[in-house]
């Protein structure tokens, strides 16, 4: 079964190359043209696709696991005279609209993730801009602190997305421009109109890039600046990284099995069941979580959900509905969250809390209805929890089932109060209590608390509790009902519902560029017959319809 | 010559009824069935068309203009059975993409001015929602302060587009229930899931509406909650109206001419110019200002530049850029701002320059490409310099032009500071200097004055100066390049670079939930022949492709 694979190593990277020297890693893009994830396409000029990504989120991901010592980043190609040409038009024209629409989701993702890398885990990321650098390129260049970019009268940086492709500057570039470099309006408007770029002191004053540099001078003051970047780091001196050891997954036509993490199909039914486990054994203390490594429960768990969602979104995109349950000893998750919680001045538990962090994000980021069965047997405790948090409903059972002894119960635990900020911000019980802010502070009086459906109903952490006599049906019902309706308006009405409250340069990645992106890739100027994702390099000019909508 | 007309008056409704009773007026939805916009439809059931909207439009304003005694406004249906059921879904889906789109932005655009006459002119409105209210209905309903629901066992409130369209509540509704009414998250999704609404006690508790009342009861607790909300007014009490007169217009086959506006066709460049001329004589003082009435400049040239835009919005979608110009003196304009200034506390004035605000805005939310030249003889100052700060790109004359006397100048007036705040809720020239707030202090002192190009342009006022020998070719370069790119890409674009900075409610319903809706509308899902749209109510269920995106 040939799938997308998410995960890889540097070992098999056919893309970038990560060197590392003392607490600088250079990540160096240096695409191989020929090594495209699908036929029909090369990937000239350092240009990317899907496959190009995934192997800088791997390396980006790496790096804090596996190199605490790395405090600056320097980001730059292996290429003369182009530093990256952006996402490969060919593989865009040929893309089914959902590949395009995951495609530019995982690369924001990606993208925020190295800002996310620099603002909560001390490592720093340096643009090192020599060449070309041109949409997409710029847009990475831009997740950067800094960007430098070399004076040698050919390097440029560009969007040229609007005059030459008839698409936007999709993936963060628009966002980034105004709201983290702040270019003033009227100069967005003209930097995105061209398509040759811009260089010099007009690229400096316009905040396009932070530096320019003589090409004499070009590696020192790399160098210089990459070391003063990695002196303002608080990453440890002395820790040992520990290894991000391949996944265990077993594929089937009807689902996959990771350790913690199952994924069971209904094809018929167009929905993924993922079913987590909780933890068995737990480390003891901080030496017994370091020593366990990527098999410590939560960092294991984050792995095997992150790659599920993943895979679901890119390879099952048949399956509009994802069903969370889990099994396992409540108190156990409410233990893992107690370590976390006691040992988060360490920098490994600092980065798994922000991968859980990031995989929860990916959930709230999934164009999928998202729903979650809390059951007789399920240990939906503080950080799982929060998936009950993150679904559009959450079904409780209420009492006890047949024989079962068990009753279910939600717990929430302190990582439920600010571990785990959504995209916009707020933590998911924020987010939920906004019109409520009472329920939200008693909430946290009830940290630890086993609570049982009523009173999970009461506070307002489920959508709606039923027993045993209406349980199946009513959640057969739910699920036959999603089913049944339109895929596009649940995922435009799923992305509006689930984001209230404050917005930030990530929501407005997410929500509102992106949707606009979304809309020009159904547009016939891009990608109809005669439009300029299609005709592009074919030496034809597109044909626009220009009413204006 | 047949095109879409904005204006209109009581006299003319065919849809809605106006009756005032002291400080109550009552607004009544009471659609002719057989007067739809176009021919194909019928707006059964109090379903409207952008005929509906329009009318509803004039009613709110002039309710703010000619009935300054009027406090609170109680939104209600003429019909038994049903309050509204939304938009005319025949009429959604004869439409073209682009009407569609413009349908929804004016309705939008209806609705915040409902909500900005209750915030900043105190006009209360209050929904009295008495049989069905779904959909745009509901939409309507939620931009009242307060929603009184009969408890009639009949009435329901409802949002059924998702199961039941295919498309989003899009015109604010889904923003609305999350940001306005904090409906929690799950709650909202469950409400936009069923198609038969929700009323009682439930509606309450899940903030849906504010109140439920006994039918028994229902007109004595409407007439005293609208009394209740009419106390909470700052509308003065024995003030006379002013009359919103006919506007002078003469529509040409290449161009449209008011008063202070003309607007000029180059179809084959594919740009309207907008040509603004200041102001002649102006009023002394306060009772002269009264006394013009709608013959007041700044009034005048509100209402005309209004209707312009609105024209050109449905009228001519092929006109892709405005191309913003005046003549006059700035010394007058400035003159005219100080007016507004001095006695921004008469009832009549806060009006005016609420809805220069509200025509501001309406430019920005303008999916065209907006061009300002600042030339000599022109008179871009204050209030009409917003126009420049409203623009993606602003050229400015520097130094003489030929034989002319005259250079272009630009000026500031305390009314650029504040007056006329953006749908992010701030001015154009805070959004603009959101990366140099030095840039705004330094502007702040140079209120008054005459800037010339050279510093205007070193103020970072305009994009760029060009002088005789250059302008006429920059000008023309830069007009026939923008009209070579892609329609879409620039719309999309363009919406999302003049929005920087923080968002509010305003934005997320024009930025976010707005794109998504257009994204929606494009997919055949909804619009295909085998669609949600074209197969309601033929007894034949539409067809999904269920690949989500």
């Amino acid at each position: 079964m040939s799938h997308i694979d998410f995960q890889t190593d540097p070992a098999r990277y056919r893309h970038w190359k990560l060197r590392i020297e003392g607490p600088i890693a250079h990540l160096i893009m240096d695409v191989d043209a020929q090594a495209g994830l699908f036929p029909g396409y090369e990937l000239k000029l350092n240009s990317y696709d899907l496959g190009v990504d995934i192997e800088l989120a791997d390396a980006v991901q790496r790096l804090r696991f596996e190199h605490p010592g790395v405090r600056a980043v320097v980001l730059r190609s292996g290429k003369d005279n182009v530093f990256c040409a952006g996402a490969n038009i060919r593989m865009l024209a040929g893309a089914s609209h959902g590949h395009k629409v995951n495609f530019c989701k995982f690369t924001n993702e990606t993208r925020m993730g190295i800002e996310d890398s620099a603002e909560n885990s001390g490592q720093h990321f340096l643009a090192a801009v020599s060449g070309a650098c041109a949409g997409g390129g710029y847009e990475i260049a831009m997740t950067a602190e800094h960007i430098m970019l070399i004076d040698d009268r050919r390097s440029t940086v560009a969007l040229p997305e609007t005059p030459l492709l008839a698409v936007l500057p999709g993936t963060g570039g628009l966002t980034r421009l105004t709201d983290k470099r702040r270019v003033r309006r009227d100069r967005a408007d003209v930097f995105c109109s061209i398509e040759e770029g811009m260089r010099g002191k007009r690229a400096i004053e316009w905040r396009l890039v932070d530096e320019i540099v003589p090409p004499s001078q070009w590696e020192a003051k790399v160098a210089a600046r990459a070391a003063a970047l990695a002196a303002t780091s608080d990453r440890p001196t002395d820790a040992t990284g520990i290894a991000l050891t391949p996944l265990t997954r077993g594929f089937r036509d009807d689902g996959l099995a990771y350790t913690h993490v199952d994924v069971a199909y209904d094809r018929l039914a167009r929905r993924a069941t993922l079913t987590l486990r909780g933890p068995h054994g737990l480390p003891a203390d901080l030496a017994g979580i370091h020593a366990e490594g990527a098999a410590f429960w939560p960092l294991a768990l984050a792995r095997e959900l992150d790659d599920a969602i993943l895979h679901l979104r890119l390879n099952e995109p048949d399956l509009g509905m994802l069903v969370f349950r889990s099994h396992g000893d409540p108190a156990r998750v409410l233990a893992a969250d107690a370590l976390l919680e006691r040992h988060k001045a360490d920098w490994l538990v600092r980065e798994i809390r922000h991968y859980l962090k990031r995989v929860l994000k990916r959930v709230d980021l999934t164009s999928r209805s998202l729903i979650a069965l809390v059951e007789p047997g399920s240990c939906f405790a503080g950080t799982l929890a929060e998936l009950v948090f993150a679904a559009d409903r959450s079904l409780m059972f209420a009492g006890k089932r047949g024989a079962d002894p068990h009753l279910a119960t939600l717990a929430l635990s302190p990582l439920n109060f600010g571990a785990y900020p959504m995209s916009n911000g707020l933590t998911r019980l924020q987010t939920r209590f906004l019109g409520e802010p009472d329920s939200l502070t008693a909430a946290e009086t009830r940290l630890g608390t086993a609570l049982d459906a009523e009173t999970a109903d009461e506070m307002g952490l489920i959508t709606v509790a039923y027993d045993d006599v209406d349980w199946e049906g009513e959640v057969r019902m739910l699920l036959e009902e999603r089913a049944s309706f339109s895929a596009d308006a649940l995922t435009a009405m799923e992305a509006n519902l689930r984001f209230a409250g404050p917005e930030t340069m990530e929501t407005r990645i997410f929500g509102r560029l992106t949707a606009w992106q979304n809309w020009v890739f159904q547009r016939p100027n891009a990608v109809g017959p005669e439009g300029a994702l299609k005709r592009y390099g074919s030496g034809i000019q597109p044909v626009y319809d220009q009413n204006r909508v």
